[in-house]
């Protein structure tokens, strides 16, 4: 038995459509806000059992065709050493921001070392799931991670970002370089651990113009997947908003590109190389309507994906939102094997 | 003297590139923080003295080919009678969403003697200023106005508006229908007042896929600017994340169409129909950047607008941001002029 998304990040041939969600693992199901009660999001996020656990519920409630690893971005600045903290409500808050080159060159690195409670969480996921279910290895890319550190947290604008980027190309550089260290660090330790598949996250990619994310970011993400290439695993680069950015997100060297909501699955494929496999994109505010509206646009996302002769893998365009019903994704995940099925099978 | 703004909305040849900012008027001018100390937003846009002063006051500062109408997106809600407030630090409140056929039924029309205040806060700007710098009216989009009324203030996910749009496409349609005729009498009572072109602002259309904005929205602002046409005035599209958007929003009948700062000037031209004009796209961010860095932005936008073809209005690609340096908007201004003037004298 292979895995449908394993074959389907690489466009081969599959027999129904994969399916994963972004974010299925966490608020929207009523067993992890219950394991969650009383532990602190990074706390939760370093103990093996727990992480096992919020990754496999989802699996187990909506049979999705792969386990996401339940991280947060900013668990690989924690794990090297950074003074951060996540603020419900809030977000991730860096004690003292880096905005100077001198903090930039007293950034501690990530080793492999340093996270031993990874690779444990992934080989407890690895070890209740056969083969056809594969985990996918999670990090945020180099510009996410460096915004944060930038802005010392959560940002609308990404002024202080932006303006090292154009003020001191050097210096950001520096520090990107250092992330993406970090990043490949991160998800080479859960593909060590078991993991056969990683999806790079770059949040905030889409708060940039294609020309400013071609000369500052691209080559940091494309180090992350060249310094994991050995492993050769499928891999997805993701970010939303990223609908201009999508062929330069695609050059980084990922097996497939995820496509924001607001992408036309057609267009997506005009700017993303063929031969590079899709990954997406229903709008997650849909799975609040009436399953009668909704499955008409989980149906015509499937058909989409499937007349785009390359690899697709279904999911949303954007993370699964927090006040979702969490009986929907799994009558989702049957209607888009049932209906792909049908559509891959009648091709012969 | 010909308005250089007028002109190059309408494609027509200037001398300079013309340049205004969306939230010129506002937040990022002391002036405008202590005209409003003790004066609560929908008070101060029903006040034409406060009004004017604050539609002036960036004219004054910033040199600007434009004054923008102060206001803000609720007020034809509340001058209609809808029970809205602006509470800081949120935005604007519905104390009774409009979530269902029988509430859209009630919701009151806007009439033009609703808004005496508004026609004399035009008079008030347009007595103040000469012929080369004229009033953009603004109004809020239909699609926006009915995001605020469905979630009942602002939302980062829009689930409730979509979810009545994929439910109820017919309500859907109703409430959008009523909302486009009131903003084109919050707009026509501009033009009448003495406004001598208009920007229609959907602030919420890039939450959208263009499937959804074709089949759902698309008809009712092309309502607005079809409501209008008699004026014979120029008229501008925006909203930001719109880049999907373009084609179809500039569809709707705009003279010109704003591009968000993601989006490559040159790529909106491929995907906006020739001979209509493009307005953008700086991003707001980079004005925190130091004036060296900043200042070849700058450059490089006016390179890239006067290569079009078309008429092309320097603005940023959203809003000016509020912890802005109240210089850095004027010396943007100087540069447009005199690089452009210098690259539209070479050509003769």
């Amino acid at each position: 038995m292979t895995s449908p998304l394993l074959a389907a990040l690489r466009s081969e041939p599959v027999s129904h459509t994969p399916v994963w969600f972004m974010r299925q693992a966490g608020r929207s199901l009523p067993e992890y806000r219950k394991l969650r009660e009383g532990t602190q999001m990074l706390d939760a996020c370093r103990d093996p059992e727990m992480v096992s656990e919020i990754t496999l519920q989802p699996v187990r409630r909506h049979g999705v065709d792969a386990a996401i690893f339940f991280s947060d971005i900013v668990v690989p600045l924690q794990a090297a050493g950074v003074d951060v903290e996540i603020v419900p409500g809030v977000g991730p808050v860096i004690a003292s921001p880096v905005r100077s080159r001198a903090d930039i060159d007293v950034l501690p690195g990530l080793d492999a070392a340093d996270i031993p409670d990874i690779a444990e969480s992934i080989q407890r996921v690895t070890a209740e799931l056969d083969e056809t279910t594969p985990v996918i290895g999670f990090a945020g890319a180099p510009f996410t991670l460096a915004s944060y550190l930038i802005e010392g947290g959560p940002s609308k604008n990404h002024e202080k970002t932006k303006s090292l980027m154009a003020s001191d190309p050097e210096a950001f550089s520096a520090l990107l370089g250092k992330l993406a260290q970090m990043s490949a660090t991160f998800i080479d330790v859960q593909l060590n651990a078991g993991a056969k598949a990683f999806q790079l996250f770059d949040s905030w990619a889409g708060y940039l113009c294609r020309e400013d994310y071609e000369n500052h970011v691209l080559e940091h993400s494309t180090a992350v997947f060249d310094a994991l290439s050995g492993h050769d695993v499928p891999s997805i680069h993701f970010g939303v908003q990223t609908g201009e950015l999508l062929g330069s997100m695609g050059q980084a060297g990922s097996t497939a590109v995820g496509v924001d909501f607001r992408v036309d699955l057609a267009d997506a494929a005009t700017r993303v190389k063929p031969g590079q496999a899709l990954q997406g994109n229903l709008d997650p505010a849909l799975l609040f309507a009436p399953w009668e509206a909704l499955s008409a646009r989980v149906e015509a996302t499937v058909c989409k994906g499937l007349d785009l002769d390359r690899g697709f893998v279904f999911n949303l365009g954007h993370g699964v939102l927090p006040d979702t019903d969490p009986e929907v994704p799994g009558r989702i995940v049957d209607l888009v094997h049932r209906v792909s099925a049908e559509i891959l099978g009648s091709r012969g």
